[in-house]
């Protein structure tokens, strides 16, 4: 494979429709959006990237400019892992997750784009092949809706195709988060699939109560209780209240999935490769997840989720995230009989309308 | 206290005298300070900073300008440990250890910096104040020195009145490590600390054969001899080995610290305040050890942990770290009787010499 060439960074700063508001990180406005394009000497390119609800992107721009680019022009684009590897190390003082992760997963993103597209493959094939199309549900950062527009967005997501769908929680009150627990389960009926999500608002005793109370519902998972770094309470919520746990949008390097899969009895593991590393990094978390019988799952980015899932032999449930990003790529999502199909076009399939998102570029 | 008005961010890239080389890091040419000043509405100001080995310095300046700062003018700069943990969960989806806790850290130590001045009192009496000075050893990123230049920059530590000495290992063989700490305890004698440093560079087996056969040296401690994200991995070397282990320098948030606290088996822990959360993060890390009576240490910044470790009941030994920061302050370090001896200054007791630091304003 031909040398990097170039490495062209761009921030756009991505207004959301209405401000989205969920337990722990408040309002969202707008959404950042970090592409990291690789151009090979011979004029090739693959474009990869990464994304945040509105902070951050500045930091991820200036890491890709400063510290990647330079120590990447010049390298063979071939191997992916071994560059991979070579970045993670590169930062590793001011890394191990935070800024580092989302920096080097639109790189990566990037190279594999390229690898696709010189190979002819596409991303569901390379990541795996087992399957182009996997289960999906939609999920919406909906914690401020009233609860009649919180019930018309999930009959949204039925209407649109989808059997799964995931609501935030955490109001004030345990009783609150109940009757819209209990009002959308009583809309979907018994047999689509529903999940919650806390974004970890509470503590270990309010989780545990919660899991008991929501018992009741047929929840397919409950979505961070508590924050993901206290892997322990994790499983201690898990074993007292046998209520099927999820975690993994907050975990940014392999060792936390390990930790996760090893400490916290989780039932899922939603890694989201434009924070973990990218292609290389969400394989390298679906493969802990394989080794622990964990089904996969993804957070955000279903653009380009739906390859990786589909692809592995563990496959769980994408998330469809209400950021509208799929108005800026040439492919918005497509479902067929409640499944998300993968692209088959070589590379990962994810291109951007870059007219569309001039209006927004920083 | 009045609000912040003003939050300035610089970046200066310090050359260092010759290139230096560690087993994980590669080589050094320079070592990046980032500064933030923070101006009050009445015009007070306070200073405080971060470090790299010479990446990330970019992100961390963008991180503080564009996503700190924003958030913290107009807020009242009197509360800092609230101001610490609004900064932390205002960056959290991007964060959670990285760039973040080096970008959190130098606003910290500002807004201690103004504490300090307003209140009259120096760092060692309000991070605890139990004493106002603790032992300290140097420590050269010296993997590279021929023999005799690592002996005479020993004896050189020897002259400047430390009775600690710490050099790297991780050379291409065991044996040539074992020559290497052989030939340094022969030169300073049976009453000198001396502590070993691999930077993470060796595997499990490695580690545990190499703290074997560092048995007969009497070594204060072994440092990072593998990944510091493997903490159970550091409990089986020192069950099996009996050799003290210390790591801290890669741990940037509070979980983390707890995880080698209650997993690690370690003996000393090495917070640097300038990446796991200025002083309010490194106090939050002294408590963790104090908890689990371990001594309490530091990484690098001996100008400011000097004050820190100090101020604590459960004091360990302080680095003075080899990039030449000494030569940008107003105090250099003060070793009386093999003491490091804190500032008396109101603040955090260390002040730059913006003139020095010009030539290297990025
Ligand atoms: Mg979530
Ligand atoms: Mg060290």
């Amino acid at each position: 494979m031909p040398k990097i060439a170039a490495l062209r960074c761009q921030l756009f700063n991505v207004p959301l429709d209405e401000v989205l508001v969920d337990a722990k990180h408040g309002d969202h406005t707008h959404f950042q959006l970090i592409t990291a394009t690789v151009t090979l000497e011979d004029g090739r390119d693959g474009t990869g990237y990464t994304y945040t609800g509105g902070k951050g992107g500045h930091a991820i721009k200036a890491m890709i400019e400063h510290d990647l680019a330079p120590f990447l022009i010049g390298q063979d684009a071939g191997d992916v892992e071994a560059l991979y590897e070579a970045m993670q190390w590169h930062v590793h003082y001011v890394a191990r997750g935070g800024i580092a992760s989302f920096a080097i997963s639109a790189v990566d993103i990037a190279l594999w784009d390229i690898r696709g597209k010189a190979s002819g493959q596409p991303l569901w094939k390379m990541a795996g092949g087992t399957a182009d199309r996997c289960r999906t549900y939609c999920g919406g950062i909906d914690l401020g809706f009233p609860l009649p527009k919180l019930l018309d967005s999930v009959q949204d997501y039925l209407d649109r195709g989808f059997n799964g769908v995931k609501i935030k929680i955490g109001q004030p009150t345990l009783a609150e988060d109940l009757e819209r627990i209990k009002a959308v389960r009583e809309l979907i009926g018994p047999d689509i699939a529903f999940m919650v999500d806390a974004n970890y608002s509470m503590s270990e005793p309010q989780a545990t109560e919660a899991a008991h109370a929501f018992a009741p519902f047929d929840l397919l998972w409950f979505e961070e209780p508590i924050i993901p770094d206290h892997y322990s309470a994790y499983a201690r919520i898990a074993q007292a209240t046998g209520m099927p746990l999820a975690m993994g949008e907050n975990l940014h390097t392999i060792h936390e999935f390990e930790y996760a899969a090893e400490q916290a009895r989780v039932a899922y593991l939603q890694p989201d490769a434009s924070n973990c590393g990218g292609i290389t990094g969400w394989l390298q978390a679906a493969a802990v997840c394989a080794r622990h019988d964990i089904p996969v799952c993804s957070h955000g980015m279903q653009e380009l989720h739906v390859s990786l899932v589909s692809a592995q032999r563990n496959p769980g449930w994408i998330e469809v995230h209400s950021f509208p990003i799929d108005r800026y790529t040439t492919r918005p999502l497509v479902v067929e009989n409640h499944l998300a199909v993968a692209p088959d076009t070589p590379g990962t399939g994810v291109a951007f309308d870059w007219n569309r998102l001039a209006p927004y570029h920083v």
